[in-house]
């Protein structure tokens, strides 16, 4: 796969250079350059929301990083995590004095890299944790926590940003911030694979008449493989395994997220978002702040993801709150 | 390749009914169900500002409907203009008493039908024309009229519409959108094809290490083919041969728009926008309001266009206007 770069070693930390150029609100900092944080530093007596990942996924993570959601992001390879030393400088500049929550998807690497991170401050900076499990295709529902985090955490950075930024404290923000990712559900559908710039191969082989429920992002194994199928048919398959997760007594308001992997162009998430509304509709679940396009992908894979976070009162009202980030405003 | 839709025959009007549950201040209209508008209709006493073209282009033409922007756009089906009685519909549907400018790229079936559609309006609404005519690969610049329009259209319909929103009058929103668009240069390049629904084969072959210089965004030729190359070179290229179109006596400040083409992700596009922001700052050019994303798309084609529109001190008001269009918005 063709790559518009001057290097695999300079890829990511060209990006990076391009992010803060095209966006003055966000800077570059960090020992290694490798966190990008709210050009104006933590905002003091606030709680701090920190998160990270590898890159190849814009604009997560670091796109989301402004006023109401992130106030910094460590930022690893191309999938592959952020190292111990920006998680560090992450956490340390997010830290306005009221500690700082460490919001990011449950990979192995991430944990082992942030909870040494979070040791290694521990009795200087205050610091909780809440992981991205919104990938229902990952695990089964009694297995929830090794379930993997994916485009659906951007709700968790809205709504734990929204209530921090109302002056909640740790503890507040923490619980609010897994409320968030314990009513968000995703499931996501591949065509094509990525490549890793300066990798000789693509993530993953797919012949060119079949697709994969519940691939994951980085090409992990899905539910199952088939030939290609009408849309809606597709979209139906989708909806119903989200709707059964659907929280007993939920009242009925739903967001929904939309998101082409990559390659996956807007014309084809406008035909699966009409099915989404049409089904929904049908159930009696109103739609709140629909997102259709690009939050969260693999570089050039084609594929895509519906993502449904099932809101109540308090959800809904940090969800419509003011937030400032290049990838997602609310004003 | 692959595409997820319901069939070839259903693919443009089930995206068209996406983008209107999407976004509620779009609403779809014409006899055919072929022309997006604001939901409000038209501003009485306004000029009304018309586009139109091919599907496949997304967020273009349609998702540039509203406040501040277009009124009205017509949409035929995959990379096909809109028919003549779209065309019409989309006229009389822009129509505030003020008269309508017809702002729309420069394809020869596009031209054919907006013109009949005006002259069969004749009498009854007075309708105006300026072509979008960026496209600094398609034709010389002694030939500048011969130029097709491409991704920096959208320049034209975010200062023309602001213009018509201030209260302009027919003639002057005309001049205005033709100064835009004598302002705006665009070069792309494609690294690979995307595929008409239904049809058998991509729009064009191109080796597994090659890209295209100044290729149309439906296959047209460009200006030359090579084996890839670094991503700073390539810009180098782009920028010397927008630089040239520099007017004379240019106060040097520009917008710069850095476009994917559909399959290319914004990874690659901020390399090449850290290299046009270290450009232009050596040549001594102010970057305003830079744009980087889908802006203009050929579905799931890889490559990508830069724009520069060249500003003065209108062009720059204008440009930073409130727009509400769901793809374009200034607060």
């Amino acid at each position: 796969m063709k790559k518009i770069m001057n290097s695999a070693s300079t890829y990511v930390d060209d990006v990076l250079a391009g992010l803060v150029l095209a966006h003055p609100r966000l800077a570059l900092g960090g020992s290694a350059n490798r966190v990008v944080h709210r050009a104006g530093g933590a905002r003091k007596g606030k709680v701090g929301i920190t998160s990270g990942g590898g890159s190849g996924h814009l604009p997560l993570f670091t796109g989301y990083v402004g006023q109401g959601m992130l106030d910094s992001c460590s930022i690893g390879n191309v999938f592959e995590g952020p190292n111990v030393e920006s998680c560090i400088d992450a956490i340390k500049i997010a830290d306005g004095g009221a500690g700082v929550l460490r919001l990011y998807g449950n990979y192995g690497g991430d944990r082992m890299n942030f909870d040494m991170a979070g040791e290694f401050l521990e009795g200087e900076i205050e610091t909780t944790t809440v992981l991205g499990t919104d990938d229902v295709a990952s695990a089964s529902p009694d297995e929830g926590k090794k379930r993997r985090g994916v485009a659906g955490i951007i709700y968790a950075y809205k709504i734990a940003g929204a209530k921090a930024e109302e002056g909640a404290d740790l503890s507040a923000v923490t619980a609010t911030a897994a409320k968030a990712v314990a009513a968000t559900k995703t499931i996501g559908l591949a065509l094509s694979p990525c490549q890793v710039p300066g990798s000789a191969k693509p993530t993953f082989e797919i012949a060119a008449d079949e697709f994969e429920l519940g691939m994951g992002i980085h090409g992990e194994p899905g539910l199952w493989r088939s030939k290609l199928k009408p849309a809606d048919e597709i979209v139906d398959d989708m909806l119903s395994r989200l709707l059964e997760e659907r929280p007993a007594g939920h009242g009925g308001r739903v967001s929904v997220l939309v998101n082409s992997l990559g390659a996956t162009p807007l014309e084809e998430l406008l035909i699966m978002y009409r099915r989404v509304a049409a089904k929904l509709r049908e159930t009696g679940i109103d739609i709140v702040q629909p997102l259709v396009g690009h939050y969260a992908t693999s570089m050039e894979m084609a594929g895509a993801s519906i993502s449904l976070c099932f809101l109540d009162e308090e959800l809904e009202h940090l969800l419509s709150a003011p937030s400032g980030s290049p990838f997602w405003e609310v004003k």
